[in-house]
């Protein structure tokens, strides 16, 4: 069969996925209550609503329904730039010399740059179904911000997008991108809000930090008539969302008559990878032959490889609800060497469980410099500069990929290219220029971090 | 039918053309010789082979092969991304409210983010078939020696660019991208060739200038063992390469059972436009029903609006051969205050014949400010954010569209996107701040580049 397989394989239009597929529902442990942060007692919709779209928060605690109707406008939306391609490495291939057959579900073939306008344009939509005027958010590298301006702008909804003033200013296209689709972007710390108001009185925190983000975009939505907050990663709403990777991946793989013996995500907070495995993960928890799952992170920012599977915050600010993930201490943040995404201190709670009860077989850490050079090989073989975030990926699959080189085995390896580089040259010239340094946290730093994971008498 | 027709039209890659298709064969009128700037006469393969490479001499020159077939290695490199979307703009068409079936042929979808990679990519193979071992370019905005270092550093050859100093500056991350794909990026003019320190020597000159550039990057080709220079627009090798965008859009289209009445391509140098067009201006060589074809350029640079049919020097520094074209002068140059690419003084040879012959219909320049209203219009509706090049053909294609809502008719229009616009932030930084201006010449103006346009006795 491969012999005839195309370097690209697209589904039709006609077989964009219907439903988005709800892992939960088959998960036999499901992940641990998220807990409101005041009560210790499991968030309700009603406790969700003030701050979320209606229909995002049934979705957020939903664990019955395993497939979710993905509305017909939003569907419209996708069949710009979706079904998104599977992609044949061939060139990869030959340039290592590798029995191998791998695989890429590209996601970066749209003006955001990543998957995550898949979610951005869905939590858009139930927005404007419920009659919200706009919607708030925080932003880091951009990429998040991006998706949801593109996906703002179509469903004609008002967005202000908190993003770290650091990243603004070492980023001032990402901001410009943003605008160009009619999206307001305030630096954050701010004088907008309360909160930001309050960080501004200290000049120590003046570059900003994501948990502040957070905190500005949250306190906005909840003191405007109609608008709420949205969030681009860790949520099993965004995981269900990005359920729709796999399903299309699996699908072409189907047609290729394949069947992956691995499957290779990056993980930050967990969007690609849950989205990119979801619908093989869907074979794991049936019982049937599935794929090795490998969750590749940074070595900078390792929560599955060393940290702690326990309850803990989702932000800094501690005013999140509390989430049994695997997590380095809401306090922890990764050296500021570490270029692009997957910063975040904590994991994916549908992930975590699925980590934590053998589901996904395997996570490893991987050093920067290692991540630019597999960037650079991809690059120099398929084309595409790939963005840092899913370079993680490449790195474990080029690994891979040399192992069966040596062994002889002919393994057909699935891996997830989340996004493009465009907007990460920065860091190219840094890895070009030989500056670029990774920093693992010691142990002390890791203890440092674990440290601020809260003890919650009677609650494992 | 049109009810039918998805978002995006991808034939497969078996479909994926295998000659490209040499317009000038079917030309009654071929344009005038291009002749030696040094003895006026008729330029030979011989007198190129120093300079180009044998094979792509020997194809500027071919006025007898409809149809050259694409070397199967090409054709390897082409399935990384190609064939390209033809894409059926539906969002755009609502909301412009048009009656019109607007349809673009998408090239910005490769990490070179245009439609060069089509020329790059058969001219360095060409040169490696040759035995050479590297070649040299020049670039001002970076497309195409992004596309060169790409194709070089597939076919595992040296390349030097040439980068206009002042671009190199304003958009280093461009260099960066060369660099990560192998290329050596030299800031012109640089101290690296006897023209570049000449040019040194007085201090107004250190900004660089295209023409300086390709004059620095012949003078390495020329000098080194086994270099050729290649060059990305204006020739007819490049027309013949990117014929391949409309060989594949008219297959796309005809699948649809649709047929342009409009075919709309950005003019500077004339290459995407070019290749747009030719299978359809192949029907109307052949005297069959064929669409109506606008040239779109910027009222900056208004080579066919306002330029005269006449041999000129195709570079500022009068080294080049002479071409009979659309000109401006060679000495003309437009405003700074204008974005992007389309700079270039004169018109492809073959382009300029054939709108002189009345084959191309119609020419159009427009004003900056409204080709950025365009793309941003474009981009909230249809996501993909244009390169401002791709955008002039954007504008006209909106204006037809408003026209067709005026009359009710329901005209099909195709038109080239012929690449993104992620390297362009900062000229839709200025559109968004309100400080985009356009500097139209004046008659003046004019006059003065026109002036320069050399009169050369018994040759017309």
């Amino acid at each position: 069969m491969s012999q005839n397989v195309p370097y690209k394989t697209y589904l039709t239009e006609d077989e964009l996925p219907t439903h988005y597929y709800n892992v939960r529902a088959d998960m036999k442990v499901g992940h641990a209550p998220i807990l409101h942060p005041g009560t210790l007692q499991p968030v309700t919709v009603a406790d969700m609503e003030p701050i979320f779209c209606t229909e995002l928060a049934k979705q957020e605690l939903n664990t019955e329904d395993r497939f979710i109707e993905i509305p017909e406008q939003v569907r419209a939306f996708y069949r710009m730039y979706r079904p998104s391609p599977l992609v044949r490495a061939y060139h990869l291939e030959k340039a290592l010399g590798t029995p191998a057959k791998l695989y890429y579900k590209y996601e970066g073939g749209n003006t955001s740059g990543s998957h995550k306008l898949n979610s951005a344009i869905a939590q858009a939509y139930y927005a404007k179904e419920q009659g919200l005027t706009g919607l708030t958010t925080e932003t880091g590298a951009g990429q998040w911000g991006s998706a949801l301006s593109m996906a703002c702008v179509y469903f004609d909804l008002e967005l202000e997008v908190y993003m770290v003033r650091v990243s603004s200013e070492q980023k001032p296209y990402r901001k410009v991108l943003m605008e160009t689709y009619g999206a307001q972007v305030i630096a954050s710390p701010s004088d907008t809000t309360s909160i930001g108001r309050t960080m501004l009185e200290n000049p120590e925190n003046q570059g900003g930090s994501l948990g502040t983000a957070i905190s500005e975009a949250v306190e906005v939505a909840v003191t405007s008539e109609g608008k709420r907050y949205v969030l681009g990663s860790v949520l099993n709403q965004v995981l269900l969302h990005q359920s729709i990777i796999g399903i299309e991946a699996k699908k072409a793989l189907e047609k290729l008559d394949e069947y992956p013996d691995m499957v290779i995500g990056c993980a930050g907070g967990g969007s690609n990878l849950g989205g990119l495995m979801s619908a093989f993960m869907e074979d794991k928890l049936a019982g049937r032959t599935a794929p090795h799952f490998i969750a590749v992170e940074p070595a900078s920012c390792p929560s599955m490889t060393r940290g702690r599977f326990a309850y803990d915050f989702c932000d800094t600010g501690q005013v999140t609800p509390l989430a049994k993930m695997y997590t380095l201490g809401h306090a922890f943040m990764p050296s500021p060497s570490h270029a692009g995404g997957l910063r975040f201190h904590g994991m994916s709670p549908i992930l975590s469980q699925l980590f934590h009860d053998g589901f996904i077989d395997e996570a490893r850490a991987v050093d920067q410099v290692s991540v630019f050079q597999a960037a650079e090989i991809f690059a120099r073989a398929e084309g595409t500069l790939p963005a840092p975030e899913s370079s993680h990926a490449i790195r474990a699959a080029i690994d891979e990929a040399l192992k069966c080189k040596e062994t002889g085995e002919q393994k057909t390896i699935l891996f997830g290219l989340s996004g493009n580089g465009y907007f990460d040259l920065a860091a190219y010239q840094q890895y070009n220029e030989g500056t670029l340094t990774d920093r693992v946290p010691t142990d002390e730093d890791l203890e440092r971090g674990l440290a601020t994971i809260p003890s919650l008498p009677g609650i494992q």
